[in-house]
């Protein structure tokens, strides 16, 4: 995957390891909810305003695949990019480098819907909210037209 | 403190250890957390129900004393008991034990109120439930007599 | 997915919930861990001992479906098989069931290898721990067998 | 508490929170262990430093009081300082504070011992490690005398 935005950067926390002496697996599926908020509340709209209109996007799937180990002491570098967006649904990719190489750590996704946060069900972001709608859109294909470039 | 209910048992989780290869201490707040939903849902009232009642009952003081560290596999004895209550205010206790020994390897203590989950105000259990009101105290009451026989 | 042996069943804990309300999805990967090591510890060899032979067994891919959301008060059982095994590498699959339900709350698998803890490189258990390597090649073939019998 | 050096910010995550919309109590055991670790990473030494010398920190206490609810949105202002020093224990404070309030949403600390990873047995900071001892102890000095003065 090629990156097209500013990464989300931090640092492992302690309690994010386990007695292999690196993070523990679980803890990626939580900083990719930190980087694709951190993206979403930088490119998209606040997710707490969001919600605050009654919009609520939770993860339906998830995958990860760790392809080296990070351990306490490591800057990682988080990049986010939305890989399909429709209005009612939405995939976002990851890669997470370490600070000074090449190859990512870790690769994942995310699979999400829209749901109005009272009757949990779905919403079409393009009827209920049309402005939010073509911002993410744009987003969406921006990064996507730049992902074909690279 | 001396122990006259049921304890809750359960085994560590591998994800609860750390890269010092014991659980992590923060653990140990969401384990009195379990332990005294578990007695509270036994002796009190399910804490589902009373949510959905509009009860919330935060946290508002923790107190933590590690003596010794447990370690992936081992099984934990968790004792909780109510140590204070007047119907707004509450304060638990805790001792845990590894499965076979007798000295704790935790004590703790956490302190509670009773509020309105939509007004987020102290309600007094006394005027909004006098029958839980009267359980709960009932219990307290059990508890410490019998910790004073002891 | 269809199951063949003793589920692993437990209840939600109140810190796993978010505050929409239901079970953060990042618990889920957890809650395989749980049930992998409770299939493993029962029917192959108790993990905290294997990790003591010097052999580690990391997480090197996850995959979730999350079908209908858990909530604080809800039993889940886990159901856990070993769908690929060939001595260096193993996947499981998981199905979770809310207690009185047919159809799942979730679907998921996990991808992993087996290292030495010092050197953490791949080892093959049939040449290592050949007596583990036959048991858990049994358990593999014999679930394989159940559930096409199914 | 009185402030006398940088404080750690940082934002709150989603997974933080629990099912009453507030962040989980126990995440605040989470955020001392973040803002300890900074605050010795900038004025003492590395801790993955100091932990590949073959010293532990183990927590051995804490405490904490909750003044005032943090939600997802918050940016929270950690505060932390020594307030004890021996070579072998010490003892931490934190005041945590939202980013535009005067008044404390948490006040906690945490006691400590310094421990040879190997043996697990006590080490005098004093004895093994002479220079980060002066260093420790003048931070701790320094800080007590700063609050003295406020």
């Amino acid at each position: 995957m090629l990156q097209n935005n500013t990464p989300y950067i931090r640092q492992v926390h302690y309690y994010e390891t386990d007695q292999m002496g690196i993070v523990h697996h679980s803890n990626y599926v939580r900083w990719m909810e930190e980087a694709r908020l951190a993206h979403f509340n930088q490119y998209v709209i606040n997710y707490a305003e969001l919600e605050s209109m009654g919009i609520i996007i939770p993860v339906v799937g998830v995958s990860c695949s760790y392809k080296k180990t990070i351990t306490y002491g490591d800057t990682v570098k988080m990049y986010s990019r939305i890989s399909y967006f429709n209005g009612v649904k939405a995939v976002y990719e990851y890669t997470f480098y370490l600070e000074d190489e090449k190859k990512p750590s870790f690769i994942g996704s995310t699979k999400h819907c829209f749901l109005d946060e009272r009757t949990r069900k779905p919403v079409n972001l393009k009827k209920r909210l049309p402005e939010l709608y073509d911002k993410m859109m744009q987003i969406f294909k921006t990064e996507e037209e730049t992902r074909r470039k690279l």
